[in-house]
């Protein structure tokens, strides 16, 4: 019996800290599968795997660990394509943003094969595997959706990976409720911070942003392509908080423009009162939950 | 001659941090006034000033500059109050976060002092004394809105303190141009903060936020009192703001929800690019502006 083998289709900002992060776990080689050669040659230089493949598919049939980092429609593409080149018994995993669609592409698996949904909860403002480093998850949230056919084993394999990496904690839940909550605390933050950079008064009042202006148009640098898909792959669950904060805003607006002063201070010390006990909650640590 | 004398009325977090900072400062002495004698006992125990006094009006006589660090409400009071009682050819700035209400209070005083209206880009999410730090402006934007009347000395004082405070550069503008672009790059950064923390989803979410709904919320624990004096004090231009975050909101949501691609993807590259522009000339250094 030879070394067992993860496999890392797409490296990435994720991908590729994901495969320097695994490094050295247990007694996993960890194959990174590029698509150009610039990302072989800087991936190379870095060593962020152990060995590099420009063919994934190859690798399968010998892959007992498999995490697909590329983009929504890349995963839901490679999962069709390559269904039945996945070695029997193995553990496949995804990192994209959403869940409910991938969890679905990844019905067409042979019975076999064990799919687990995850989302690490980690990034950047910029991508590719220039940015990749292996300290990038510590600390951080790492969700994961099983689907109904996990096994204990798989998921007692990923709960080592998650510590090897250094995750705070392991989030488990369904892929629907993923996809809900993640529509409120990460992509309703893109769309404000897009809205806000598109406003005309954007290069007018350089000079001008403090602290709370950089923090919510951080992430506003962000891969068009991807965050399409993530947007739309999700949309129903995205539609609903945008237009909830939509009517939130036309209430303080409402407000401001009537200088009802007693309206606006009570809404205020409604919204800071809730921002301070959640603030508190955190400070306890009451928000890492029970892992698997 | 005696020495001369910065008066510091108000020693919350920017008053106690400046009047940290500004010790040192020339041959200046550096009197904190206050009003609880919690205050009082903090500050002294903090050395937060060279001298301290519960009697502003005592002192204003022989303050040669004079830092009104109240809220809004509370300066345009102090200077109703106390309009008569000034040095004449005193220097009397204040420190809040909008300009044209202060200023217009500010006509109240005689010829003989000058007012210079100053709004130093610096904050914590927490309030008070015990959060004060003379290191809080280094390398912030320190903006200064000075009236007609102000004089060349006094532009050349006010900029000597900004230096002695570590400031990261010293802004001129008028006080209309100020509030405008403060709605826009601090004031609605608060409105959205609270509008997001507003959701029902707020506390069912918590374990599931990353760094962006961190920074986008991190404002939001504020003091409801100050800022609804600071939102009312602003409404037209905060208003108009506020407007056009809905208006843009709206518009993604519509493409989300019509799953239209296309549009979808133009409107994320015109504002990603839009970011990543303001964001190079931000490290390039272009955004520090001559100072007056």
């Amino acid at each position: 019996m030879g070394q067992k083998r993860i496999l890392v289709v797409g490296l990435g900002l994720i991908g590729g800290s994901l495969a320097m992060a695994l490094q050295g776990f247990e007694d996993f080689e960890v194959v990174g599968a590029v698509r150009s050669q610039t990302t072989f040659d800087k991936a190379e230089a870095m060593g962020a795997a152990n060995r590099l493949t420009f063919d994934p598919a190859g690798e399968l049939p010998g892959a007992d660990v498999v995490i697909l980092c590329q983009d929504p429609a890349g995963i839901v593409g490679f999962l069709q394509e390559h269904k039945d080149r996945f070695k029997p018994g193995c553990l496949v995993l995804d990192v994209c943003g959403v869940k409910t669609a991938v969890m679905e592409a990844a019905g067409c698996l042979p019975e076999s094969v064990d799919f687990i949904g995850c989302h690490p909860m980690a990034g950047k403002e910029v991508s590719g595997i220039a940015n990749a480093e292996g300290t990038l998850f510590r600390n951080t949230h790492f969700i994961v959706t099983p689907g109904p056919r996990a096994t204990q084993e798989h998921l007692a394999l990923l709960r080592r990976m998650a510590d090897h990496c250094r995750f705070g904690d392991v989030i488990e839940t369904t892929c629907q409720r993923h996809d809900e909550m993640i529509a409120y605390t990460s992509q309703l933050m893109h769309v404000i911070a897009v809205s806000v950079c598109d406003d005309d008064e954007l290069f007018s009042c350089k000079g001008f942003e403090g602290g709370s202006f950089r923090d919510c148009t951080r992430v506003a640098a962000l891969d068009p392509a991807m965050w399409t898909q993530l947007f739309t792959l999700n949309a129903p669950a995205l539609a609903k908080v945008v237009a909830g904060v939509e009517d939130r805003l036309r209430r303080y607006r409402t407000a401001i423009e009537n200088g009802d002063r007693e309206t606006l201070y009570a809404m205020l010390s409604t919204a800071s009162t809730r921002k301070k006990q959640i603030d508190l909650e955190r400070a306890r640590g009451d928000d890492v939950r029970p892992a698997f």
